[in-house]
């Protein structure tokens, strides 16, 4: 188990000066290759080979060879150094007070074949050789580094040894050392890959054996990775990024779900420490790259595929490791391995920042990164605690893009970003540091598709306001088009536009839910959040426009006509020998109790508003609906409080409040339509069956000329009675003995919608003004003749028996005709008549007098709800609040519902406030 | 530097043959001292002092020398091994198969002077001498440790040397080696500190030196700390344990708050590896002791006096560790460190474990702890991967006792549990790990406060109970004693208990969140999760007995009887020219409108409930109030969500939800009373007017011979009019024109409570029994005779005129006296008059009447309403889920009320329910 391996190769000498960067080395290699390797561990290369750490393979050993015991040539040489190494060798030249040998100017120190870096750094043999040309061209001395700007002493200690000793690679091995090739790569990920045409840094270093041993070829048959030295650079061909990025997708496929389920990103790395040791194969998983602890399970989670994972994190690791990341795309016995591009933010050509634009073209990828470095910041000694000390402060794998619907990724790329954080104090200092796998997806296409969408919806929106424009003129009877024309269509067009964007976002966001969370193999990736504002836009929009529709529907609601006509006749009429004995009035209670009434009916809605919130606040946040819209792909409710918690996608979020407000409010509606109305309760069938018992009836006029109209015209003849003559009222027209309630003979229907000519609406207008006048000014001309009291309650009773006279058909003047409306009217909400001569009642069974209450409106404040509950929630990512302030709303805009229009009732219908409680 | 140190000490020989055992070694040591030694670190030493790890302390080297480089013994020990002790010594006997030297039988392997144990155990030199009389006894062998039952390869190796080592240390020290000792101590640590009388296992080869070296005294006045032997048992004097942890409190005070805020449980440690070797002094914190790795912030939580911290965790670390645990008491330069008893709980004594009683006095606390041992169960070779590893699965610490007001806590007890975990695959193996630092508090005081205050409001709630069954007794009018009244006493007894459980449990809930909260010194510490059952149990009874006599109110509420008295008389009455003329009838609508409102006013309460659930759930889970409830000493609403978050404390969460219910629904009623009812709107008041206004008097007898009486008689004669004369009316009355409300002349009081006697109600019964026979089975004796329906309206005007004459005092039989309540009447609830020949109406302007409605019993519904939250919310620990659910809750109630009552108000008033609406 002592034996050592060492490959005899060809003694090749080429000596080549440092006067091109390494930056265009790779020129002449095949562009497009795949970069895969074989996986080869150390236990792999049996008895037979040993495992070369520079090209991380097995190599044969040479004839009558073993390999050392554990099959590493690091190992074997930790053996050979029982016997020779240790203890100080004489220096050759001047020994300085930090402890290091330096030798005459024109030599420098080079390698022996005794020299040894691994145990410590001080401990190597000495040999002065000629100085390199390249170190006096630049420093005009051969104190190597003493003069090329690197600061502290590792490197300044070291890498002209690392250097020295590793430019001998090319020489048989026996008198190289794979470990100073890979102390001396280290080295240079440690200056962040930067290299500068001037000074002798140690990527200069490196480049210049690289280019001096091409005739060693190239390993594992990559080109940019040269046998015996470690791979630090890509090519620098224009475009080489992207196509090492995009070219072929890998072959592995990742599946959410189903049988084929593959969501680890499969992530192994190489690792090596600061002497060039190789240390060990990991598999990456858990805490691996993550400079700060954190619970297992939750760690994992930035390794599967999908989970959008970003921790900041607090705690510095001590240790300088060096890590060559590849993905493991095959599984099983012949893995292979994909490295994984990198790319270094901090690298710098001559000084300038070559890496930290947004185009891939310029970028230059390289290989190898480090967590911590605080070997560099030592000064003097290496015992010394560091000045300073080099984090990889932000580490991001991204992107992964879907490529086709099998769930195949491009290969994926590591972009670091280094910080030098000065030492002040060691115990109580942090370093924030992130570590995130970022999923980001090409969002063009959903976008353009979003938009047309929206242009063509917006065309059919401007149409169907146009429409409701024109409906809109016809009933009011105006012929011109004027200011306040322009303005409804305005307001009309909000409400239009309004449905076109709530359609979209909750669209889209539905989409994303249902291709996002439950799709199998890898095909769509959620928009980041800065892809994100578009869709927020959307969002303010629908609500922005649909909270004008609203306010514009209130306000047309708080300022309708009403009026109750009462049929109702003195029964004790003045007969031939009483003539002038006073009837006993009818009794105003019947109008009372229908004023009151409607009153109460004013802000029922179709469904139980307060019930809605529960619900969807149960849904989301007991059930854990609101788990769906985390960024990831799994869709369970229940989420282990130890698992780690991706944040939260807006456009999920919103999807899945709008849908479930949305599904919640539906099947409300067809709960209290289909069974609660049937069965238990149908406030405005029991208002209209209220009008006919009471013997009252109502017109109103949501327009100038359109409105609806009750007909409550009791079939008792009179209603103003005992509760005898009530009871037996009822009980007669249950047993169906009376006539029926209709307003033409022997029909049921009691609802009509009106459209009223111009002349009855002046005559209208013309008897309520001492009505209207009232909350006017008052006026000097009649202020004493009458009281205004007694005026109104005189144009009350001429306005009810005016209005009586004409459901009557009484007025020859004014008479009107009862007649169907036709399907294509209904549907788009307009009447193609105009009323001329003769008003028009149009039968109207399905009771659209609720549209001048909330009841009739309940789509456009169920939407209303579900945007002001959405946009709450996307403000404050809390369904709680959401639902507080939602409350509120609504509780808000039902007092002002029920006050105001309580107010108005009381003003177009005399009936005193006091009575609608 | 290359200096050593060795402090000469007197030769002295004692051999003693390991009969007794560890547990009486200490029993001679003085009882109850204070266990500080000062702090010292390595650098502390200086030069003319050398680190003794065995003492933790420096000692003085000898004349002419020289602590070396680093100060540590340890390091002076490898340095001079750099020239010996390297490579293989020659052993002496045999070497077996697995590569260790056996002596021949009657030898026993021992220390050369050159024996090193530092750099692998295989690297020792060999010695054979005399076997110890000890191995003789039991293994008949000297092949040492072969036979005596300990399996794996690193005790049966090395603990023969390390004694064999060790034993010499009572020998001048340069023969001895403390390292040695420490590694004999550390693998009676793995072998989790038991022993047996029988086998020489490890804590019995200790313990066999301890005896030995009496002679060599006590180190740091620690009579159980041996000179340069590790401290490992406390004595086993009987209730030592709880004299070391309850006798003196710590110096150290602990305060939440303020300047002097201290709440770091500050802990030290001295770090020891496998072979002995002191590496360094740590400070505790962070993920110290913990195994599994978490965010920093949470890790330290951890630490934080009164935090409690529970985390299970999942992986392992590899390296084997040993922990001496102090807790660091004084601050600045002079530290001083407390040991931390430890209280091994596997811990076995001839195969007994000893250490899992419940009482303090059989425990035997020892020191020194291991997280993972990884290195026992390695069979054969310390490179093979071990069969089994040992665990620390849960480590605790605790119970901090308060101790003063001071904030000053006792010896905190390390409790340490190990487990054996059999390695079957390293790479997906895990092993669920707690560490937990729970703080108790003897709660015995508490509860026998919280007994002693339900027993004494215990019995106050009897004699409540009584006075109110007695007052039920009176008002029912029935003499007897019988089943009825003692279940209604059982009822109100109900109530009134729920009311104690109630206060008590919120009361406890409140001091807790008060005192464990806003405490700036320790003196309080939350119940423990299983100190809370009693808690839970009393919430529950409130619960249980509150929703009793919620029912029971609903129930009553539910059988009320009430009448409308319609005042109203026909206007024209039969004149004398017209004997016959039928007069015009009396509207019914006054009295249905009266009805409807009635009907409406039901389920009016004094505050808005759904505003209630919403405001608290906004206070809880938007404001943040709920992270009160968390069991940790801060009173801050917003936690960092990458804070470590301790468990809810059941007993905070409720003493929070209730505190917040009820001071919302205070403030709701404060609102609701002093600015709504006064400037906005006052149903209750509303309604009396209502009455007065429509001519409509409103009898409700809640008890068979006790009710209320709304006074309705219009003040103007008529009411029963047009809108005209109604308008006038109101106007008139708005100027004073008329008289007063009142049921007595001059005076304004409409509302009374009424006492009536045994004859009045026998008469209203007698007149009602049309009425309620309606509901009942027809009979069949007036089936044909009479219609029902005619039959009740008879009933309806009968009653309407027997209640108008008795009002107006036309009825000589049944008369009545109007008069004041006493104020102790009022107070008690109870009337002192038995209502004799006269029935007796009580003046009332408290509107009392609204005891039949929710709305004069919203303390009732608030406190039911506050406990059903609570009581959801301890089950299901989801404020979200109890608000939901009291809003179904308080929803169904509504919905029974309101049906039901409306039915109730149907059958009674005959009014039809299609005008309840």
């Amino acid at each position: 188990s002592q034996y050592e391996c060492f490959t005899p190769i060809i003694l090749m000498v080429r000596r080549l000066t440092v006067t091109t960067i390494l930056l265009i080395l790779a020129s002449e290699t095949a562009l497009c290759q795949q970069f895969l390797i074989p996986y080869q561990a150390v236990s792999d290369c049996g008895v037979e080979r040993f495992f070369d750490i520079g090209s991380l393979s097995c190599v044969a050993c040479g004839s009558n060879q073993r390999a050392s015991e554990t099959g590493s040539a690091m190992s074997s040489i930790t053996k050979s150094d029982n016997s020779n190494g240790f203890g100080c060798i004489r220096c050759p030249g001047i020994v300085t007070d930090e402890g290091t040998c330096h030798c005459p100017k024109g030599g420098i120190l080079g390698e022996s074949p005794a020299a040894n870096m691994i145990e410590k750094f001080v401990k190597f043999s000495f040999r002065c050789e000629r100085c390199q040309a390249s170190f006096i061209n630049t420093s005009l001395s051969c104190v190597c580094g003493q003069n090329n700007g690197i600061m502290t002493v590792y490197p300044r200690t070291f890498l002209c040894v690392s250097y020295g000793v590793c430019k001998q690679v090319a020489y048989p091995q026996v008198f190289s050392n794979l470990t100073a090739c890979q102390a001396l790569g280290n080295m240079c990920v440690m200056n962040m890959h930067s290299l500068s045409s001037v000074a002798n840094d140690a990527c200069g270093l490196f480049n210049s054996i690289f280019r001096s041993t091409a005739a060693l070829g190239s390993t594992q048959d990559i080109a940019y990775w040269r046998a015996n030295l470690p791979w630090l650079f890509y090519g620098d061909q224009p475009g080489l990024a992207s196509r090492v990025l995009q070219t072929d997708p890998l072959t592995t496929g990742f599946s959410f779900k189903g049988s084929n389920k593959n969501i680890d990103i499969k992530l192994r790395a190489a690792v090596y420490n600061a002497r060039g040791e190789f240390l060990r194969w990991d598999k990456i998983g858990g805490g691996y790259l993550q400079l700060c602890p954190d619970t297992a399970t939750r760690q994992q989670a930035a390794f599967y595929f999908g989970t959008a994972y970003q921790e900041k994190l607090l705690r510095v690791y001590p240790e300088p490791l060096f890590y060559d990341v590849f993905v493991d795309v095959g599984g099983g016995e012949d893995t292979r391995l994909l490295p994984l591009p990198t790319l270094i933010l901090n690298q710098q050509y001559n000084g300038r920042f070559i890496n930290q634009g947004e185009s891939m073209k310029n970028w230059y990828l390289s290989r190898r990164v480090f967590l911590v470095d605080t070997l560099s910041g030592r000064e003097k000694t290496l015992s010394a605690t560091p000045k300073v000390i080099r984090v990889a402060s932000s580490i991001t794998i991204r992107p992964l893009v879907p490529a086709t619907q099998k769930g195949q990724v491009f290969t994926p790329l590591m972009s670091v970003s280094y910080s030098d954080v000065l030492i002040t104090d060691t115990n109580t200092q942090t370093v924030p540091v992130s570590f995130a796998v970022e999923y980001e997806m090409d969002q063009h296409e959903t976008r353009l598709k979003t938009d047309t969408a929206l242009g063509v919806m917006g065309g059919v929106a401007v149409l169907h306001s146009l429409l409701k424009t024109v409906s809109w003129k016809r009933r009011t009877l105006s012929p011109n088009i004027d200011m306040e024309t322009m303005l409804r269509f305005l307001l009309f067009y909000a409400g239009d536009l309004a449905n076109v964007f709530f359609i979209i976002t909750v669209g889209t966001g539905l989409y994303w839910l249902i291709f996002y969370k439950a799709q199998q193999f890898v095909s769509v990736l959620l928009p980041l959040p800065a892809q994100e504002e578009q869709f927020v836009t959307y969002i303010g929009c629908a609500f922005a426009f649909k909270a004008i529709q609203f306010l514009h529907k209130l306000i047309q609601q708080l300022s309708i006509d009403v009026f109750f006509i009462d049929w109702e006749r003195p029964r004790s009429k003045a007969t031939a020998s009483e003539p002038k004995r006073d009837p006993s009035p009818v009794s105003i209670w019947r109008t009372y109790f229908v004023a009151n009434e409607w009153n109460e009916i004013q802000t029922i809605r179709k469904i139980s508003p307060t019930f809605q919130i529960m619900a969807v606040l149960f849904l989301l946040e007991v059930v854990g609906f609101s788990s769906l819209a985390l960024r990831d792909p799994w869709s369970t409710l229940k989420r282990s409080p130890e698992a780690y918690t991706p944040p939260y996608s807006l456009t999920l979020r919103y999807g899945l409040a709008a849908t479930l407000w949305l599904c919640v409010g539906l099947l409300q509606v067809i709960f209290f339509t289909v069974f609660h109305e049937r069965f238990v309760e149908d406030k405005i069938r029991q208002f209209v069956d209220l009008c006919s018992i009471s013997n009252v009836s109502v017109l109103l006029l949501s327009h100038r000329c359109f409105g609806y109209y009750i007909h409550g015209r009791s079939v008792h003849g009179h209603s103003d009675t005992n509760m005898e003559e009530m009871n037996s009222n009822l009980k007669r027209e249950a047993e169906s003995l009376c006539g029926q309630r209709g307003l033409l003979p022997n029909t049921d229907t009691q609802t009509f919608q009106v459209s009223i000519n111009n002349h009855l609406r002046a005559q209208y207008d013309r008897i309520r003004e001492p009505l209207s006048r009232r909350n006017g000014p008052s006026r000097l001309v009649d202020a004493s003749s009458a009281n205004p009291f007694e005026q109104s309650t005189r144009a009350y009773n001429t306005l009810n028996r005016f209005l009586g006279s004409i459901i009557d058909h009484a007025n020859r003047d004014i008479d009107y005709i009862v007649k169907d409306k036709l399907l294509f009217e209904r549907v788009i909400g307009m009447e193609f008549l105009e009323p001329g001569e003769k008003s028009i009642f149009y039968n109207d069974e399905a009771h659209s007098f609720s549209d001048v209450l909330f009841y009739g409106n309940e789509a456009t404040l169920l939407i209303f709800d579900t945007l002001f509950f959405c946009v709450v929630d996307l403000g404050a990512q809390s369904f709680v609040l959401a639902a507080v302030l939602t409350y509120i709303q609504q509780m808000v805009f039902r007092l002002i519902r029920n006050s105001f229009g309580r107010r108005n009732l009381a003003s177009k219908t005399l009936v005193d406030q006091r009575f609608l409680i």
